[in-house]
């Protein structure tokens, strides 16, 4: 790699360092409301040695004319999530009893807006720890959403070229120059944010809880302040988590073609559409079979299932109840949703709504072709053709999602885990969802009882989910470190 | 569906029949040498039966000038399988006390040469039922072969085009028309059943043990004579089984292309070599792993690993100890191989080893494709092209064998089963290796205990994965039944 390539992802991932020092600032500025001064010491130290690490970076400037290549997009993408995840995890690690280990899986979980935490005991945390998980998932949230929407298409990677916004038939009207669309989406993030604080605290939360658990629900992260998770709030703050996570986990390119004028923009579309679809039939399903088969008269089991549901679907991962105790038919669906995932364009990590739709069109088509093999089937998905390349990367993309799980599953199996922590680890971990199934790392559990290097596998399992998957792999082929 | 095309249907079905009737000779001969005339009506009365509605098929005689269309070819095999099986389950079900249901399940379960069973006591079990379980193993294996050199790649299903043995580059000399492969693959089948009863009987089983064994391990179907399965036989008889069972898992076509004169044809073909490679490396590294995790001394671990291995990949199912006993780490490695099964054109069940290495072939070129944009990258495998039709229908079959699996798993938890042997008990019914975990149908388990609407659903599963899915969704689909 050139010289000039390594200054400018230098400078890149400097802006990134010093932007994560910033937002250190609320944490201290929390611990100061709360006067825990002797607290604050930790985030200042990680401040100043994250600030100067982004400064060294950014001070020698950015060398112009250079032009990044593909394969540099990669090598930028993987290292700045990393080198990020790397200072981030310095103020836990400061200040909590945390082992590095724990806290740099504590932070990769929340950049990644994951949410398994290896933290027990939040009704008691410090706020200034629960304020910078906040802060990670809505960081990484809204660093994710950037990334979808300007990188990934940009790489092919995994069919997301469907959703380079520069070949849409949206007119320059309603889609703007690539630096519009990103300031209208953090505007559009900080208002749902701000909107979410507000309807938490009216549903009964105090300022604090709210703050929190609006970061968390619309990055669709997952932690919490309580150990009981939304389990300890009222009745109507599961409502309102159940709207943000929606929002969160909805294609935040469409918010932008809403405000500029294509009101229509959300409601047209077919990822919205399969998405709210599935999610309907789904929870009202469910709820029928809870009220059925348990005491919840049936608006407690509608709510149970439907909190339970989106925060599993959007890949939140807040928990009203412990649905493991619903029984071996539950457990599998919650198997099963954990791999869905929202929509393209959102916070939301999973398999996501678009490629299900896309196999369901290749499927039908298939299986028309084999019965008329002469036919000129055409296969479409929302209004774009699906050509060849945007099959196979698809293709590409599930099979390394499914022997990425399996190997992570393979290995905790090794650590002596039995298969359904194994397996349900290694999926919630790679789908970004954050609970798994079984006593331990089920929805009443904790990570803190895994062995260190099965921390260390879902670190790497949550990584490669965020960055779907194809991004890092392509770091660890001979091609390409050839030239 | 034309009147004709009917007819010539029920021709084919009424062939089959005839010699399902046949077969009911060798049960009856056993009852006789063993003297339990008792017996031998119930083999009687469903052969009679068997053979007057074979007959009645057969007689009207074959339409000429009738072309079957692709189409008809689905209908033709889906309902070869299943009117064989409703006919074969009749001796169990008047002979033994079985429900019709468990008569029906353990047929299915012979005929896809998957090998679970409802069956107990089967050391002290009748010797017709043994024969005639054994026999549809045999048959339904022969059957099997045929299906996928003759008919799978005609109607290119999953991948299967690449095995049209007439595109093929083999001279007609070492590959000669369709009627005479298949009376080289008969007589090889026989060759090999015959071998193996030698084999098994010199290893020190009686000649009874050794037919039925011999006829279940060249099937790759499972069925024993012992509840204890192969872990009542000798050490050395574990070693033959292994050969067989290998045998059965190889291109049947290729050893017809072996004794033709095409010395190398085994040798040199890529799906053989990844499939006796993978297995040699699974086999050791394991073996090390059991050797250092149990008491068992190396050459101990050798056979114990190898024989279950191998059992499990090449989809037959007889096992010679309770491997779920060895942990978490084992328990999940031997769930990860059910799916992987044997080549195509060979006994066995399961995803196949020719469609991991068409993946792998894919998914290279396309991490190269993700560095470099612009080149034309040639993806072949075995020195056929890849093109676009197969390419799209591996991802097809691929995504319909998770979903039924993943159905019949959600089937199953809804009646009550466990995560575990819900998701193994439907990965071993479609995969038709026989064997899943946990301690109802584990290795040392057995299938009678579940309820009746599991025994359907998994025998559903068996028919559909023997009939490698696509063959029997077409049928379900509207396009299919317009005209
Ligand atoms: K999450
Ligand atoms: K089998």
């Amino acid at each position: 790699m050139a010289l000039p390539t390594l200054r400018i992802i230098g400078f890149i991932i400097g802006i990134f360092l010093i932007t994560l020092a910033c937002g250190m600032l609320l944490p201290i500025l929390t611990l100061v409301i709360y006067g825990r001064i002797n607290e604050i010491d930790s985030f200042i130290w990680a401040g100043t040695i994250t600030l100067c690490a982004g400064l060294a970076l950014v001070l020698p400037g950015r060398p112009e004319h250079v032009h990044l290549r593909p394969r540099d997009m990669y090598m930028l993408t993987t290292a700045s999530w990393l080198v990020v995840c790397v200072f981030a995890a310095l103020p836990l690690n400061f200040l909590q009893d945390l082992s590095y280990t724990d806290a740099f899986f504590e932070t990769m979980s929340g950049i990644t807006t994951t949410g398994s935490t290896v933290v027990s005991g939040l009704d008691r945390a410090s706020p200034g720890v629960l304020m910078w998980r906040s802060m990670l998932h809505w960081l990484g949230g809204i660093g994710f959403i950037g990334m979808a929407v300007a990188i990934l298409p940009l790489l092919r990677v995994g069919g997301m070229r469907l959703f380079q916004t520069e070949s849409s038939d949206w007119s320059e009207k309603v889609m703007p120059r690539s630096h519009m669309v990103a300031k209208y989406i953090v505007g559009i993030y900080i208002g749902f944010t701000l909107l979410g604080i507000l309807a938490f605290h009216m549903a009964g939360m105090n300022w604090f809880d709210a703050i929190n658990h609006s970061m968390s629900a619309i990055s669709t992260g997952g932690f919490s302040t309580s150990d009981a998770s939304l389990g300890k709030f009222s009745e109507s703050s599961h409502w309102v988590a159940v709207v943000l996570m929606l929002l969160g986990g909805l294609p935040f390119t469409l918010y932008v073609a809403t405000l500029r004028g294509d009101r229509m923009a959300l409601f047209k579309d077919h990822q919205v559409h399969g998405f709210l679809l599935m999610l309907a039939v789904v929870c009202l399903l469910f709820s029928v079979w809870l009220w059925m088969s348990s005491k919840h008269d049936y608006l407690d089991a509608l709510r149970l299932v439907t909190v339970n549901v989106v925060s599993v679907v959007t890949t939140t991962g807040l928990v009203v109840s412990d649905y493991s105790l619903w029984g071996g038919f539950a457990v599998m669906v919650f198997f099963y949703l954990t791999f869905v995932g929202g929509c393209s364009g959102s916070t939301s990590g999973g398999l996501k709504i678009f490629r299900f739709q896309i196999a369901y069109v290749l499927l039908k088509a298939n299986l028309n072709q084999l019965i008329h093999p002469r036919a000129v089937i055409k296969q479409q998905y929302n209004g774009y053709p699906l050509d060849e390349e945007i099959v196979r990367s698809i293709l590409t993309f599930s099979f390394f999602y499914t022997i990425t799980i399996g190997v992570i599953a393979l290995g905790l199996s090794m650590l002596g885990l039995d298969l359904i922590t194994a397996l349900s680890g290694a999926a919630t971990a790679v789908c970004n969802v954050g609970v798994g199934l079984g006593p331990i790392i089920g929805p009443a559990g904790n990570f803190a009882p895994l062995p260190d290097a099965a921390k260390w596998m879902l670190s790497i399992g949550m990584l490669l989910g965020r960055l779907e998957i194809i991004t890092v792999l392509v770091l660890l082929t001979p091609a390409f470190w050839k030239h």
